[in-house]
């Protein structure tokens, strides 16, 4: 077995969950993980931790859907029982086809989320949960890589020095946190302003996603103001959303067009009030990830890119009192700000052309 | 994906289960077994069932085991809370590595046995289940037959028409319930006599087993006289005994003999009182299987075969107010009866050579 993964079991079990003996753990995994499960529970043997495996199964995920009726999926009481029981979930992503649930009907996705939501919200409530990603042929094909280049790609974001990362990302913490304006400026197409007043920083070092590395926070939802051009395409329901541009008047989207898939777009603004604000404004760090892959757990974690989410703010970064935006949805998109671009803080650039204050290179 | 496959998962579904839209459903198979798994999602999909899977993974588990301390295993709460709001549960067998947990310490094995009875139980006692086989190359192997040929028998054993096998079987039934006297005769080293006066007579047409295909019965605990050589070797903890020999006396094991491992034998008779005695006689009755194989599942099934078990009574067969074999263990042991045997039951021979008396070719 490749030593990373191993690496990799030690960093999802010690620091991203801190397995003890008192713990029962969920973990939910593709097949073609096998080594890594094999080393979660070697690890979660050392632990003397009680593991459980859930086999992640997109193909029979299909095959189920589709001999359904769109009006019968109900939650499952088993796992719901067994999630109130649980208390650390790792769940390790991997596709073996990563179009395997490309002819299901987005009703039947849509009502079996809605029948999983208990499990769901179980889960995030009451666990210790972590999200990951194991390197396989089918997603190093999607990211237009091979093989071996997907797997160092994958193992340079996740196996770090974490607590080195959590210091760096204090840096930018200590910036946002006490900010009250914040505007970013990228190429022609995106000059957005909004105010983070009152709002809380919060800092992504590999706790609930692996690999973590952002620094995030919720604008106050009347403020935004601007144009937004995103450069990364957004799946939504196994369409991609390109080119997608938002105008923003008083907090809410009063324009937008994309240049594919608009209808997809409009859907998701449509889906409450909440969904046409931004619920989040988040920033990368993460410098083990060199290059977009398409998979949003690594793009949005880049250490070049500032991501936007319309719909639901994030709740640790929302006070008692502030305005909380509210939304079923939460939709992530990226502007890439690797050149022509700059984040200001209160008036002040703390990132320009993807180089932070506090880094070598940087030109105010 | 070959019929065969859907036709298994199908009698799994309909036949052994009874699945209908209220159930929720754990499906526990391993990674190799994925046609199988799919095949069984697109069924209950079809009867709207609620399925969640469980990746049964040697590998993991040997890692698991290796790494605990002997003393740490406890039953996992949340697959006590889960299956106890399970209705049904499908248990597939098919290796990748049939060795692979041949290097964990059987202290070890039996602690995560003793740990996971309650769940064990809660199964046994509260869901509809049944135990199948899916064919693997490994498991060819082991058979020392090619994987087509291999996948041919396990097909031909699965895919029959149950109720058919049913009638058949009830013409054993039909001899064996009202029975008094059993005594089974084969070749130089068997010849043994009990009662089964006052005992039903059970039929296996794969309800619980997939593949089916036995007639068994209790025998009145003391009655038991005679010897018995077992013609198939005897797993336990990864040896295995060969050539056991038994001798009973007033219903007890008086003598016992082995030609390897017969340290295994003796620590089986040392389990309690009632591994002295037999719990069970079962007589094969599936023509589908032609040939000893070493997988359990089948051997035992097969038309030319009787069973005998050592420790616990199948409890269906002992009626209120008939003593009961009790016993902590339950071990069954082979003899082949296609060849110069013959069963009797109230003096009256009932199968020669393996035919039955209500078969063609029967030679009484």
């Amino acid at each position: 077995m490749d030593d990373r993964v191993r690496r990799h079991a030690e960093i999802l079990v010690d620091h991203c969950t801190d397995v003890g003996p008192d713990d029962d753990v969920l973990i939910s995994a593709p097949a073609t993980a096998d080594d890594l499960v094999v080393a979660l529970y070697e690890r979660l043997g050392e632990r003397g931790a009680r593991p459980t495996l859930s086999w992640r199964n997109r193909r029979a995920g299909r095959a189920y859907a589709r001999a359904m009726d769109v009006d019968d999926f109900r939650t499952k009481g088993h796992d719901l029982a067994a999630m109130r029981e649980t208390d650390v979930v790792i769940m390790v992503a991997g596709s073996t086809n990563a179009a395997e649930t490309s002819d299901v009907d987005p009703a039947k996705a849509a009502a079996s989320a809605r029948a999983n939501r208990p499990v769901l919200e179980e889960r995030l409530e009451s666990t210790r949960w972590v999200i990951t990603q194991h390197p396989t042929p089918a997603d190093a094909q999607r990211a237009e890589m091979s093989t071996a280049a997907w797997t160092d790609f994958v193992y340079d974001a996740v196996n770090r020095d974490w607590a080195a990362q959590r210091e760096f990302q204090e840096q930018l913490v200590e910036i946002l946190d006490p900010a009250a304006a914040v505007r970013v400026v990228s190429g022609e197409g995106t000059d957005l302003s909004m105010s983070v007043d009152g709002m809380r920083a919060g800092s992504d070092d590999a706790t609930r996603n692996l690999p973590g590395g952002e620094v995030f926070t919720a604008p106050v939802p009347d403020s935004v103001e601007g144009e937004v051009t995103f450069d990364l395409p957004v799946r939504r329901h196994g369409r991609e959303v390109r080119d997608a541009r938002l105008v923003f008047e008083g907090g809410e989207v009063v324009d937008h067009t994309a240049g594919r898939n608009e209808d997809v777009l409009t859907s998701v603004l449509d889906t409450d009030e909440g969904a046409r604000r931004l619920g989040e404004l988040g920033i990368g760090t993460n410098r083990g990830i060199d290059r977009f892959t398409g998979t949003l757990l690594f793009d949005e974690k880049m250490g070049d890119t500032v991501h936007l989410a319309l719909g639901n703010a994030v709740e640790e970064c929302v006070p008692d009192g502030r305005e909380f935006n509210a939304s079923a949805t939460h939709v992530d998109m990226l502007v890439d700000v690797s050149e022509d671009s700059r984040i200001e803080v209160d008036g002040e650039v703390v990132q320009r052309d993807g180089t932070f204050r506090f880094e070598e290179g940087f030109d105010g």
